[in-house]
């Protein structure tokens, strides 16, 4: 079933499609995973850590939808179902139950550098193809930064 | 580590802590299969259907919420990871790519409908040992039954 | 024409479809008689009584929205037009004309009174069959015998 | 007993009266008739309907409200009871039960049509004795005309 | 200084400023009444007719405002100041000091009916030269008697 | 195709729709003028005048909206084309480029005394007609007259 | 009739009484010949000096109510009527008709000034009797001399 | 004085008004002592726990006024005066002063499941005599397990 | 334990403490005994006085927090625990039970006398020590002195 | 008149004005078209369709202010004179009068691809002589897109 | 350029205007400080410290536009430039670079304390020659000293 | 102390670095100067232009902090300090003292373009070392030009 013209050619559509759905992935998993910790976080840290996630989520949550709709405009079908996610997301995987403050902040950093180490390629990848595309990537890697550098500078 | 002292004997809590934990999984993933539909629908009544699933979305991220807290509170760890969520939702798989307007109703009235079945076995479940849990059980059910009557309703 | 596959048995279905049912008609009449009695209350007391009977509207307003979205979710088809008001309403006569603020109280008192005591029979009937719709014969009734108090206070 | 001195003349304070007090009863049985099927609807075009009719409704009770307090203003003691409402409203009766979209489309174009007939008797009617009365007349008169073409235009 | 050409005729044009200019003297020193009193009010009734007497000052604010800018935009130079608001109000004289709650509420039934009655003559005079200017007046005329109902109704 | 059942005779009908497609033209046409000077006046009054007209743009877009939606539910269909506006429009040409702020308040007495003097014309045409499409022009033509002054006051 | 015991005692509050009696009229005036001339206002600088003296209207309203309150608040009857204001004021006359817009900032530079200094005094005389008082005058003659800066400031 | 007739037997009222009144002094204590180490606390967590602080205090109060009004509307008498509160409270005794902020924690922890312990006794005990009143505790019940959660997450 | 550095002398610190730790307990207590009859309170002004009860708990919370956090400011610790507010303040005792409106009134009418003569000392203490803390004290006693003459104005 | 200094070369501004101001014209009448079909589409999708298409009026109006305003910013003048809308538009022509729901979606899918294409165009020709420029352009188009998908996937 | 004619002698307008110039200064750059370290903060309190930083740099903004508006408003000109914060300022330096949030609430303390002690300077000097300028300087000391508090609440 | 991780090459994060830290100090000074003439512009167009500069205050704000954490999540430190404001800002100095509003209108004219200048500059050095520190620096320059536009246009 073939629903929207593309306007872009099939080789770029390949390219820009495969980043649009990896970083789809990505931040639905982030998303899961900060509502996780987000409910798990124990120690003193516990309230500022616990609504710093929540800020995380809604993030995540934004820039999951615009990416999911971008993918579904320009042709491609979007996939942010729970297998998918489990299967392919950049996220390192979170242990079960009570998780201590610290971790949660180291596992925030590792998560994070992770999912921005990817979207930056994506950034690259997508420069030629489709600069509307790009800038979706670019200022959902801006405000992915702004998180990181945020966990990064209360573990220090 | 033992952090939430409950208030619970440990043979009603094993009781409560199942019954909100398989809530939760059922409500993050009826979260993320309409997110999913919401950006793959397609048909004439593609407007409506995709503005009718982000209520569904809504109602079931702020109950998978409230559930989730539930856990921690009463001392049992909540788990919402997608790995998790994946292999023990009640939602049934939904296939991938673009859906037509007419399945994407079909699949919420049948995974709306298993997912309340295992809601009102929950309600009964907890009755004795906690009726607070029951209550956030009970009032998650009346909204998932109204969005079911509204799926019914419009393949009537 | 079956539209809505309830997840009540027979029996259960028809014990919460007749309370349901039962609780709209008094909600409509409360909503109709209130605002008329709004329109026609004089006295000294006029602009208190006035108010406070909107906010009676609003209360039964809402409540008859959220019952018969209710019975629509469990397969019953709710009736809240003009004539079945007329004839089933819990609420007895109000006279035509001016009426004083004092017998507005009266009124109130005695009307809010026969729809409480038939409410706390629903309560009772649903407990069993169905906890979802009782949650919601509850919550009503706390509401409408807060409004209850304040008239019998001021009658005092 | 006598309350508001009205500043019309005996025969133009009947006449307006009655228009007013015909269009009460209009409004407030649109209001409940609206609110029937917007609880009843079903078939494909529910959610659209559904949400449509809620719009109906508030246009009733804003205006019903408005036309009551300006029979109060001029000396009239307004009517919307159940059973006034019942007896005297210019929509057709409406059945028990489901009603499919496309019958509640036609429900609402023959309804606003037979009280919009009414309602421009009434500002003809109210033209000399009371040019305030008339102008409220003329506003709910066009939003029930732009209602009637909304419903019209989608039986197209 | 001539500053804004008229569309209508010189005869038009006196009649309509005429009704304008002394709708706006009334509607100021209805504002100056209703607040002298709002601040002056005493007994059992005094927070009702207090809170009450805000709105009419709140109605009659934004009306005057309205028909002083449409005096100004059919090219006649709007009235009111204290001076001229003093000399030619259809308000009565208020009382110096402290004034029951009973007689305030009988005075702004005097002051209102007063009020009202030069209006329905302005309506009528404005009919023909002005329908512009008269819908102004004739939808201020109905917040005013609406007010005046509400004093009557109180002292019934 | 005959869409919407018009409650006028067909000789009203005609005068009234001519009426509301030529105040339609107008309308738009005011907005699209405005916009356009918004966006090159220049000169020491520049902020202030590419503020007033921002608000002139808006009472053009919502009266356009309202006068197009009473043709269709009167049964005449509207005509809001770039061509039609262009070819019909009351307001006089605009030239292109930057224009000094002491021109752009003339264009705008200019060009909003022409859209007055015809929707006064229109306000007579519909009075016997229809009374509702009379209300809404009269309504309208208020808010015009209104900007008409202010351009007026400041080229004093 | 002796309504609200004092806790000044009779000289203090003699001398607060006639500052803030004297406070409320001059108020009372600044909003009246504020909107006087925010109506009749011609000139280039039109729409910024029209929506300048509704911020003035704005703060002599609150401030007057604040002040009338706090008359009652300490037993003395606050007088905000009409023929008072006409004859007490500290503003000087504004003549009628159209005014230019160097003369209306002419006009608020001195009715400001002069409204500044008897407050000044009123500030001095109510430092011992009542500190209560005072601060109320220290407050809106902080927000007069703010808005006699701006008149300044661009008159220079 | 007997002011509000009671729908329940003695018996129950008996078991209900305990239950309630007994609800209403933890609240208001839960409220005073919540604000009193919200102003003492000290330490690095000074900020987030003083804010945390305020979120229990505004549970206290909005439940503590819901359980108040639930006594009024059964017929009981409601008491909430400080002696009443000093002498019946739940909430152990805090000392004076200035507290460290893990000693505010400890403090919450302890009062909070002092409280809590109270209300599941009351939950239990109004099941059979009154469904609504005890839908009201268990719906504060599950707040005040939240806010306890979090304060034993946090000390961790 | 030496918290907050006082920028205040030891003896002026003695004093403003002093000030400011009777206002609290004043203030706590206000709050408290105005909540216990706004519940309590029965009588045909029940609505009137109920209502207006609430907004003298809405002042007293914002002084008694803003007086609480001075005194922690200026290094003294506040203290408004439910001991101390029952044995110090200056608001007589109020009996159990349900209260006629009249007698709430003239009970608010003694009580906040009595605060207000003690409010007045504090004023007068607290001038020299620290200005600061003296103008919070003007601030809310203005707020006092309002809510005092509404309560003797509706017993006149 | 040389009213703006740009900061980009006179080749660059040629290429970036003519980018810019074929873009305000394809926005304005993307706005002008959706307003015509809004008015005048009909069908069973009549309510959905309308909604719509307000929707896309949003963002072309705002969009069209952005690039207008960044024209003048650059120094170049726009124009979105109906005249030139008329003539330049990439939007095809819309027929006369009522039209059905398909064909509405049709003639959008159309128009917006028609846009798209050309914005595409003008995105790569700004990208070095103004990447300031080219970043508006590149958001709008991702809005464009976004709604020509959506118009596709009903189509679907 | 004399611009504002103040209402104050010469000896007193220097006092005034040196405590308001002085107060401006210290103003400006306790909003410039306390942005660098909430640019700078690292450390595990970071998130606290660094959002109750922008609450100072809230606080120091809105209260450095009043100062400057005083000081226009009595006929001295404020002088907020980088160069003159930067020589007079009573914040000491900050360092360079990453600083640990400890260090942060040190400075902060500090800085902090410096501000106040002169500002208590200013409200005694300018007592006598400008109680308004005095009361301005009291609520914003008020403000200071609550933040100050924090500051040292959380280093204890 | 290394406390970010950053994902440049040093060479990027030198010439990112650079560009970033430049634009903080331009528009931290932007900012203090449109603030300092917001404050001593006098002239007959004083509050248009007085409300214009807070609109540049606001844009200097909101993208300094953009700028400024965009740094820190880079992982290069921020420096708004005063002293290097003073020394390395773009804008030229403002004289001390009133300031005539031709006057504030062309420094800001200059003041801006040679902001923008830099910024130019900026986003071409950032272009490939780091897209999304270019995003952030092309869209403040968008805001830039924008007001740049405006202050030439009114000085044309």
């Amino acid at each position: 079933m073939s629903v929207v013209k593309s306007t872009l050619s099939d080789a770029d559509l390949k390219t820009v499609g495969e980043a649009l759905k990896g970083a789809l992935v990505d931040l639905v998993d982030l998303a899961l995973v900060a509502k996780q910790v987000h409910w798990n976080v124990v120690g003193p840290r516990f309230r500022s850590v616990h609504l710093q996630l929540d800020e995380v989520v809604d993030t995540a949550r934004q820039h999951s939808d615009t990416v999911a709709e971008r993918c579904s405009a320009i042709g491609v079908t979007p996939d942010g179902r729970a297998a998918t996610v489990a299967a392919q997301s950049a996220m390192g995987p979170v242990p079960e139950g009570w998780i201590k403050d610290v971790d949660v902040v180291r596992t925030m950093v590792d998560g994070l550098g992770a999912v921005i180490g990817r979207m930056r390629e994506r950034i690259e990848a997508t420069d030629e193809p489709d600069p509307v595309s790009q800038d979706i990537l670019i200022q959902l890697t801006a405000d992915l930064e702004k998180h990181a550098w945020m966990f990064q500078a209360e573990s220090a």
